[in-house]
């Protein structure tokens, strides 16, 4: 198995909700889908589904996690990084205000960063950080090489 | 919020179990992390980081999830696409062998694609899938274009 992913999909509870938080409120664009059954959106050579939470739970056969918001944290996380602690600040504040959830404010972290967490809709959980060893490339993609 | 992912943390209960299972068993390279404490790897332009369950929920700020292996899905799952139907069958072969556990042999779906599910170690469900609409690229990235 190559070393390599090709899509990371939220299971969500209103389809129409979770676009608008994605499109509407962070802007993002949609890539494709199947109208009010599934959205992708690339993000670089990524993509990111939104899928309906039953028909996910259905299709691997997993049992449907807790459906009240905030109560579904299964263990994993995303993160989006960003260059520094005022971004991080000021993403948390833009994700609020398109219906996201304040997890955590950011603040400085004990490995040396700065990092805060939102939840979106559906209750899954972002971190928003600025890590000062790792090396952001203008085209969005992240190397863990020191910045030059 | 600009359309891109830095990272997919999957908090797990046994980090050198994890490893062993990314590292030993699919043949992934580490690419970073602090011994015993976290590990990174180099997904193409996205980083997949492995980090105690624990620490991540308490990062969160969210509740820890249930601990007992496949109870801890909260609606999020990856997917690893491949170039055929037998490509599936091969690559959840090779995750069991792993120690992975299969949550769903391959199959043909109704969207008219191929696909199976594993769980690693954690629990983190894998989608393992092979859709002829997409285009996997050489180097690894996925696009919504359909193939030429």
């Amino acid at each position: 198995m190559d070393q390599r992913l090709t899509m990371v999909t939220l299971g969500v509870r209103d389809l129409k909700r979770a676009r608008a938080f994605y499109e509407e409120g962070l802007g993002w664009t949609l890539g494709g889908g199947v109208e009010g059954s599934v959205a992708f959106y690339q993000l670089g050579g990524i993509l990111l589904g939104l899928y309906g939470l039953e028909a996910l739970a259905e299709d691997a056969q997993l049992a449907l996690p807790d459906l009240r918001p905030g109560q579904n944290f299964g263990g994993m996380a995303l993160a989006y990084n960003v260059a520094s602690p005022e971004a991080v600040d000021a993403t948390l504040k833009e994700a609020e205000a398109a219906g996201a959830t304040l997890l955590k404010p950011g603040q400085k972290v004990f490995w040396g960063g700065y990092s805060g967490y939102f939840a979106d809709p559906d209750g899954h959980p972002w971190e928003v950080a600025h890590n000062p060893f790792w090396t952001l490339k203008p085209d969005g993609s992240v190397s863990l090489e020191a910045p030059e």
